[in-house]
């Protein structure tokens, strides 16, 4: 089981200072979609600058335009990018094609889906890495999580395959913990955190327990 | 009618290249996913320093987070933000919210939307301010075009709120100026034109005619 950082705030010189207390304990580094609407592709290439061995996602949502997208994310130095699993086929097995020629992964982002089982398989058949139900930072606004849909998605594909993220933090963590997926997210519970070290120390061990 | 180039090359120089040669003449510039992905607002704010009465349109493609991300578009300087039609309602509504408090237009691309007509007249309930089909480069390769789309749409909704894209070109260009949206996108058909300028003129042409 990973622990995946999601920075989603803007500032590549924060992003470098959070990266620099916990490079050696994270699972997985995400620059965040607000923060690369904000900077395209230059904090992940900082990020692998400074720290080779770090595993960093760039949360990309492809919705379109696969192959060309992917390339240059893939170009940037990320190790896993993201597609939106609402995107059209074509553009899955593009983004797919691509990353894997890179020998780098892809996470399908399951926001907005309905049919999760459904759309999950279909995503698994088309050899994405992993597979991640997200509940949105409007949506989580209006009281939702992601717990439903993670064990809908587990019951549908193998655990190996499977990311949650949607507002989990310190107290939730063990309702998620117990469905066994392969990666959760956590963000502001992480670098909102007063020692963010401190903090991806603790989720770790409830995760390890 | 408004004829907007739709630039998907990822390069600021050559992006500020093609503004020289159109500035006056084009009604919206829009920059591309790729190239945001790629060099984030960076060239967004090139282009509204350079040419501050052009209309310029980041496709952004937000998906979640409408608040923050639309935030950094319009301070970025960006005329219209473009947000996708699939979304959840919270998130359409956010980005709409923030836009008009900025006094910017929000476009949302119905880009792998199946119930167009019903998708369209929500969007417009929502007070989004265009909606646009929009068959995407990896469902071009497979013969696909919006035209069918379009027709769907501006039965469903007032022509003014209506916009099309899609791999639109000076030989299909009448059937879609047929339908009279109120924005026709185009984008390798300019931009890989061997004088651009003189390229967005014939199509400004039909338009008028």
């Amino acid at each position: 089981m990973k622990l995946q950082i999601a920075m989603d705030v803007a500032d590549n010189s924060r992003i470098m200072e959070i990266a620099r207390q916990i490079s050696d304990i994270i699972d997985i580094f995400e620059v965040g979609t607000p923060v690369i609407m904000k900077e395209g592709m230059v904090p992940v290439k900082m990020l692998k600058e400074a720290y080779p061995h770090m595993t960093v996602l760039a949360d990309s949502k492809i919705v379109d335009g696969g192959a060309i997208e992917c390339k240059d994310i893939c170009e940037s130095g990320a190790d896993i990018v993201t597609v939106l699993a609402l995107s059209d086929n074509a553009t899955i097995k593009e983004v797919v094609k691509v990353a894997h020629q890179y020998g780098r992964k892809v996470l399908a982002d399951l926001i907005c889906v309905t049919d999760i089982p459904k759309r999950s398989k279909e995503l698994a058949a088309m050899d994405v890495d992993y597979i991640g139900v997200h509940t949105g930072v409007d949506m989580q606004k209006e009281g939702r999580t992601p717990l439903s849909d993670l064990r809908e998605l587990t019951k549908a594909v193998d655990n190996t395959r499977t990311a949650v993220a949607g507002g989990v933090n310190l107290g939730t963590l063990p309702d998620y913990v117990a469905e066994k997926p392969e990666i959760i997210i956590a963000g502001s519970a992480l670098y909102n955190a007063e020692n963010v070290r401190e903090a991806v120390l603790q989720m770790k061990e409830v995760m390890n327990a």
